[in-house]
């Protein structure tokens, strides 16, 4: 508690779906129409975001496919998680601004428990005993055919390309998972068509954003 | 399952106490007493004991003392221990083969859960999400003054004090968190007092051995 707390927190916006679904585009878009309004905005991303979390970030998007199990794994993401939230994400929400994050724990379940396998529970249990019952305000899943998205990822340039290296069945009970999440909880996720060029996908994004948090469009 | 796997499991012996405690001194001790008795051991440490938690083991033993969170660090203590188990211990318990590890579970119980006040409950959450009922067969807790340990520790080489350089509060909750776990588990874990020299402690750690685990001694 310091005496320049703000009375109210600001909001927490993350965006989910697949590889190359158009997250990090939609981020930078979104990030910029919500600062052209005068709101003070943190982008961020997972597994990632703060120095410890980038630390580990490194053991998860690099190497061989098969280098962790699926349990491993999603220890490995939840630890970054709560490295992230302590020292990135909480502290810009309690000030007053408002944080979009490139992936959560959405992706956790939909990587490990849906596309790997792992299922619901221990991934809820995981995020429940590293986050208590704190969640995003909005989440946006960008939902697309799974050659296109894989077919967009693989023109970005970089070698941290271990998820996208994984089978199409895969990337297919991931695209399914990401659905099923949404229909579990539709008050805090809306699923946006990204199938369509980016300024499509960008007026979707801010229509849902406007709607579901309350801004004027 | 393989035609050679054997009908009888190996047995897992944890070793387990503060820093400077005498715990891989005392490994390689009862390692070679197993070996001249005919059985097959494998010794192993945590956190590490395998590619992968090693290299978790490198973000945890080095840094500053406040570079981690208590949570964060439970989360990733617990992320190198279900690695060390798939790849290193159970395979080599189902092969037949003995294993010693120096530290394992109850290190993140009483470094996390009692030294940097995370209590029981998220600790035991965490273990069961990711090991379900597994356990060692015998545990032994290494019981020595707090000033005795930390003396004989810094006398040791090396850079891998994070732990060793928090204050003396903390040492003394870590060696009552022992004892606790210890009462709390009496047919699991047995209390060695090792503040005596080498071969004592060797010859009480005999004892125990052969007795809870039914050997001539
Ligand atoms: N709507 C879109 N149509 C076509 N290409 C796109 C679209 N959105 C993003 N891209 C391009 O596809 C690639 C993947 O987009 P990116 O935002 O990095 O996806 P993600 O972060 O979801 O993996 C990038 O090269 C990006 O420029
Ligand atoms: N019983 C003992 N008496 C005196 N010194 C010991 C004894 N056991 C170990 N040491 C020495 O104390 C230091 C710490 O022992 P070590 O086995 O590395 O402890 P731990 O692994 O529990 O931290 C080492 O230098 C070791 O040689
Ligand atoms: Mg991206
Ligand atoms: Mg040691």
């Amino acid at each position: 508690m310091t005496g320049t707390s703000p009375a109210v927190r600001g909001r927490f916006i993350t965006l989910e779906g697949g590889e190359g679904a158009g997250k990090s585009t939609q981020l930078r878009r979104l990030s910029a129409a919500l600062a052209a309004r005068g709101i003070d905005v943190v982008t961020t991303r997972e597994p990632g975001g703060s120095p410890g979390a980038e630390e580990i970030r490194g053991l998860l998007v690099t190497g061989e496919t098969g280098r962790w199990s699926p349990v491993t794994e999603a220890l490995l993401h939840t630890a970054a998680r709560r490295d992230h939230l302590e020292r990135t994400v909480w502290p810009a929400l309690e000030s007053g601004r408002w944080v979009l994050c490139d992936r959560f724990f959405d992706s956790t379940m939909a990587y490990q428990g849906y596309g790997l396998g792992l299922g619901r529970g221990l991934v809820e249990t995981l995020q429940r005993a590293a986050l208590g019952d704190f969640r995003p305000d909005l989440t946006l899943i960008l939902d697309i055919d799974v050659a296109t998205g894989l077919k967009r990822a693989a023109a970005r340039p970089g070698g941290e390309d271990r998820y996208e290296r994984m089978d199409r069945a895969f990337h297919q009970r991931l695209r399914e998972g990401f659905l099923d999440i949404a229909r579990r909880e539709p008050e805090r996720c809306a699923v946006v068509d990204a199938d369509t060029d980016a300024d499509g996908v960008e007026a979707r994004i801010r229509a849902e954003v406007a709607a579901r948090l309350d801004l004027a469009p």
